[in-house]
This record gives C-alpha cells, sequence and structure tokens, in this order.
C-alpha cells in the first residue's frame, strides 16, 4: 500500500483521551486508562502511545497495532532539541516522521490541543457522533454483553418490586421492617443487587407521587401507596463496559380510573412504537406518532405554572458503550437500522395526578425488532 | 457594576459538556446532568441553558443566577431567521444580546464547537487545569466530603483484609468457604460494603505476586500466599460526587526479608514524604527525594527485559471531583498550598520478588499536613 502516492492527501486520526471517559476511544483500542493518551489511526496502522505506567496493561489488553512509550519518543523529541515535549510535540514528532499534515478528530477533541497543532501547520477536520459509524451497529458479541447487563437490571428490578409488594401501608406510605420505605432503601437494594453482578448503577431512579413527575428526579424519602412510582435503572457492566435501560411504573394500593388511563395510554403508545420499530424507520416519524396519539387521547403537552407537563422528552435513544449514543428515536430522530440497540421509552408526567414512563431496550431486525427487556408490566403491585 | 465602559474587553467563560463528565462544569453549577447543556459567566452573572426535560431539576438542584430554557432561547432563534437553531446558535443569541465577542473555555471545550464559534467572529482563549483555581483549594466541607469517602474506604477494605486473615492456606494459594480466594471475590467484597455506604468503585486494584508488578493490573485468580498482594481502592460517593484514596500492600504467610525490605524501604520514603509536605513544599522535589532515595538503597528503575520496574508512577495526586487532579507530587509536580488534598503513594515494582505500594491521603496545612487516611499499614496479616 502506497497511499502517499495517490491524490488524495493522506490524513490521519487522533484522539488525546482518556479512554475512561471516552467511549469513541475504548471502542477503537478496547483499553481503559483513567488518564489520557495519544491514539492513532495512521496509514493504516493503529498506534497508542502510553506512559510507562500502562505499558504492560497495554501491551496485554489493548486492540492496536504498536503501542509507543511515551517517554521513548518524549526522549527522541528532546535529542531533537525540543526542551519539555508537550503532548502535542509527541504527536508532532510521530506524524512528522509519517508525513501526515491532515487529521481527523473527534467533534470532543479538546480545543487547546486543536489550536497548538494548528500553529503547527496541521489541518484538522472534526467529525461528529458517529465517529465509527459501526459503532452504532451492534455485532453478535456486543448485544450478548447489553443483554447480560439487562438480565441484572432485571434481577435486581424484581427483588425491588418484591420489596415494595412486601412492604404494608400506613398512612399512605409504605413500611417495611419497621421503618418507612424510602426510594433510597430500594436505590440501594437495586444497585446493591447491580453491583453483585458486576454492574454499575449510578443515578438510579425510583421517584414516587409528585416526584416523578420530574422525568430525572432520582427520588427521595418515603415511597407514597396510591400513586406511581417509577422505576428507571440503567447500570453499565464493569466488566464488558455496556450497558443496559429499563424502566417500569408500577403503584401500591388501588389506581384511581384516572392513573389506570395515564398508564394504559403510556403502555399502548410505547407497544405501538416498538411495533413501528424495523429496519429503515424513521426515529422522528415513531416519536412524532406518539406524540400525536398522547394529544389526541387528551393528554396536553405544554407549560402550566412555569413547570413543563405532558411529554417532554424523546422516545428513545441508542444505548451500547454510552447510556446516550445514536441513533435517537426523536424530534432529531435518525433512520434506524438492523443491529442497532435502542431504548422505547414514552412516559407522561402531569402534577397532582402523578407520572408513567415505560422502557423497553429492542435491537432492530430487518422487518422489525427483538426485545432485548423480558420483564412483566404490572401497573398495581397489589393484584 | 459597568464592565462595558472598562477599556478591557467583556469576556464571557462557557462550558458546553455533560457535567455528568465534567467536573469543572460539575463544580461551577453543583447540578449532574448525562447530556451536555450551555453554561456561561457573563457580565457577572451564571447562566445555564437546560433542555425541557431537565428544567425542574435544574431550576431545584443547580447554583446559577439565571436557568434558562434551551427550547425557549430555540423558538427566540428561529424567530429571528435561524432555521434549525444548534447549541452554537442558542449561545451566540445569547452572547449577541450582551454584546459579547470574547469567550474563555475549557481546555476540553470541544474542538468542533470552538470551530464554528470562530467562523462566527468570536475570539476564544483555552485555559488549563486548573479552570477554576479555588477547586484545587479544599473548603471544610469538601474536606468532610472526601473524609467521608475515606471512611467508607477504610471500612471496606478493613472487610477485605479480614476474609485473608481467614483464609487458609493450600499449595500457595488462599482458600476460604471451599474455594480459592480470588481477586474478583474480594474486590467484589470491596466494592458491596463501598455500594453500601452509597460509595461507587470502579477498577478496584486487589493483585498479587506477578500482577501487582502492573501498577494497574487489578488482579484476577486466585490470590497468592508467601507474596505481596496491592489493595488500591479508590471510590467516589454518590451523594457528594467526591472521592477517596487509599492503598495498602499485605500478605499472608511469612515474607522472605527480600520483601520485608523492600515493605520497609517503601513505608519509610512514604513516611518521609508525608514528612516533607507543608504550605510552600515542591511537588517536584518530593517526588525526586523519593526516587534518590529508593536509587540509593538499591532499588533500581528502568527497563528490564522490556519491562518498566522500579519506581516509575508519581508520587502523589490531588483528590477532588477528580480521582486525579493538581496539584502533581510527581517530576512536573506543583507548589503545594494550604487546603490541597493530595495522595502520597511510593510503590515499587520487581516482577520475580514482587510489588509494594502504600498511600495515604493528606490535606496540606501551613506547617505540615493532616493525613485524612486512618488506617494501619500492616504487611504480614498472620501475625
Amino acid at each position: 500500500m502506497n497511499r502517499a502516492k495517490s491524490s488524495q492527501p493522506e490524513v490521519a486520526t487522533l484522539f488525546i483521551a482518556a479512554s475512561e471517559g471516552d467511549s469513541n476511544l475504548y471502542y477503537a483500542t478496547r483499553f481503559v486508562a483513567p488518564d489520557p493518551f495519544i491514539y492513532l489511526e495512521i496509514k493504516g496502522e493503529r498506534v497508542l502511545v502510553i506512559s510507562d505506567l500502562e505499558m504492560d496493561r497495554a501491551k496485554a489488553q489493548a486492540s492496536a497495532d504498536r503501542v509507543l512509550s511515551y517517554s521513548e519518543v518524549e526522549r527522541r523529541a528532546k535529542e531533537q532539541g525540543v526542551k519539555e515535549p508537550t503532548s502535542i510535540d509527541i504527536v508532532h514528532s510521530i506524524l512528522r516522521q509519517a508525513g501526515v499534515r491532515h487529521l481527523l478528530v473527534p467533534a470532543n477533541f479538546p480545543f487547546i490541543h486543536a489550536t497548538r497543532l494548528q500553529e503547527l501547520g496541521y489541518s484538522l477536520k472534526a467529525k461528529r457522533d458517529p465517529f465509527y459509524e459501526r459503532r452504532v451497529v451492534k455485532t453478535a458479541d456486543e448485544v450478548r454483553h447489553i443483554e447480560a447487563a439487562q438480565r441484572a437490571t432485571e434481577e435486581a428490578v424484581a427483588a425491588a418490586h418484591t420489596a415494595l409488594r412486601q412492604a404494608t401501608i400506613r398512612d399512605q406510605e409504605l413500611w417495611s421492617d419497621g421503618a418507612p420505605l424510602t426510594s433510597e432503601r430500594v436505590k440501594k437494594l437495586i444497585n446493591m443487587k447491580l453491583m453483585e453482578r458486576d454492574c454499575i448503577a449510578q443515578h438510579t431512579i425510583v421517584a414516587g407521587g409528585e416526584q416523578a413527575c420530574d422525568p430525572h428526579h432520582e427520588g427521595s424519602g418515603p415511597l407514597p401507596a396510591g400513586r406511581s412510582i417509577i422505576f428507571d435503572v440503567f447500570p453499565r457492566s464493569a466488566s464488558s463496559r455496556y450497558f443496559a435501560d429499563m424502566s417500569r411504573t408500577v403503584m401500591r394500593g388501588k389506581a384511581t380510573p384516572e392513573l389506570t388511563r395515564l398508564y394504559q395510554t403510556v403502555k399502548d403508545a410505547q407497544e405501538e412504537a416498538i411495533d413501528k420499530v424495523k429496519d429503515g424507520a424513521d426515529g422522528a416519524k415513531i416519536h412524532h406518532g406518539i406524540c400525536a396519539r398522547f394529544d389526541k387521547a387528551g393528554y396536553k403537552t405544554g407549560l402550566v405554572n412555569g413547570r413543563m407537563q405532558g411529554y417532554f422528552h424523546g422516545t428513545g435513544h441508542g444505548v451500547g458503550l454510552d447510556i446516550h449514543e445514536a441513533p435517537r428515536i426523536s424530534r432529531t430522530g435518525s433512520l434506524l437500522q438492523e443491529g442497532h440497540v435502542v431504548t422505547v421509552e414514552p412516559g407522561l408526567y402531569y402534577p397532582g395526578l402523578g407520572a408513567v414512563r415505560i422502557e423497553d431496550m429492542v435491537l432492530v431486525t430487518k422487518d422489525g425488532c427483538r426485545n432485548l427487556t423480558n420483564f412483566p408490566k404490572t401497573f398495581e403491585l397489589d393484584s
């Protein structure tokens, strides 16, 4: 391969990031590091530049063609007269040797590095997510990882629902073991069950009554009886690093007809949306379909007393190495494609009445989808 | 205040990031969100621009002077003729109204946004960490948060050491409950204990024997008897979002004189380094002091058979909302200052012999430091 002779200028891909917090870099290298390192795709070769501290691990674990020692390249740069080489000097030294002047970087590439590279004469082009298109289409292995995290999620939520079923009701609050059954207690139960399965749950939502009307309220204090309680659980597997995501809405006590209708409306809308998911379907259309359906059923969306109510979030998002990734089933939605893993999670939120959100995770197939969620949709836990 | 009349041009601070993964933005707003939002410091006012989904939470939780609705500003931008406003159009609309053309952004500000802002005529200046200097100097509250996470860490490691003490030794491996006591089992015990205390542990290290010679190897398989085992535990409090960090090295069985000497050398070096920590001390000097001490004691550092051995990581780092933050006690070290919270964690790594790392977390004071760690340094758990 001699690309230098082609008329297209050679373009190298460059990351400088901590893969712990950058899923594109982790996807490219399969190497987790807490501090920034350099990754280059240059003339068909994938090169890591790694500190001495991470060298052994990188050689053993990273998916790359070459692993260079940062201190080695630094030493060479010093020999060439650079007094205190920065990470950009290190990159420059490698690129100069390869004769490459054009760089493709991720959209979140640090501005401070970009500026310095431009000063050195490089041209940079940023690419939005999905930086690696193939990351959006899940392999069989990736689907297995997501499903494993989902099985753990289901076990944890099942244990939590058992705790709710076993609770007694006093003064319209749930009690268990002589104390109020609080959001905090139930979240801890879920998070511990997940940790037992090597899944790390953060921001788990167990929010009842008025709290649930704020879709991202994590919930606190005693759980109410007679009102809906939203569970939204989205852990990451510590081993595979893939996420799962599921929401269920339940209640203890007897639901009012208004609350039952709210639940049934969301459930029907979710099932209709799942029915529409298939290769080639338009995420924006699916989302607008839900909005129209809610509106037609009399569930209006908008500001009331300075607070949003109705349906004011997207219908779904991709799930993988990030909890929110491409594609989207929302007003800025994208075309769905075989191999996408997406959530379908409509919800309705009315202070005073309550809130319902129901979320499954599905794998898009040629003719429809395969639901990766295996958990009942039961509203009244007493029955 | 009328800064417009001064000769200095008005400079606004701008973040566009998900505060979940950006500690500067969390520090500024005390608001955690999983998706990017806009934050501006503009003419002395701190402004958030937030999606409808996060509006309620932001109003209740965020530290800001004004919380604007993204969809509101978007609607206004559309009225002014912008067809499909991007987040940069939203920022532009606010800055134009304020008459500000100069921006201060964090070093990791996304290049793609920076480029678009420059095209619109803005001048951008990136600032390296510490972006907020005051973030490096911990308040009494912040120290309390770090100490609380540290207490949980100590409880968890104590439970793990009890498990090691109670293990039996078979064929130079630790056994417990009829099965090998593995790194995985001990890490799970630690992580579960921490979750019980609302602390989230990731990448916990319990690595014995040869594995420990790679400082970031997390450990796997049966734990060895007669060899050193490194524990490095650094959870984040789910409630306060502050980290703690502690390492201990222990062993079961009788240490050889060589291993005992290795342990004692690291322990003495750590204590000497802690003695040197005080307001005004030079982090680089402290680090070089340790390097020299090890070298003088005959513990050489360098590549042997293509693998680093000896002392090849920094002596310490700041701990706070990030696990690694300013200041550093390393070859690129900074001056220490009253109120810094730093680790002191020398280590020695020799394949064949084994590895030792001992780490405390200390609060820098005027005349010395206060050790925030309250955990014994015991090498042989049998005794």
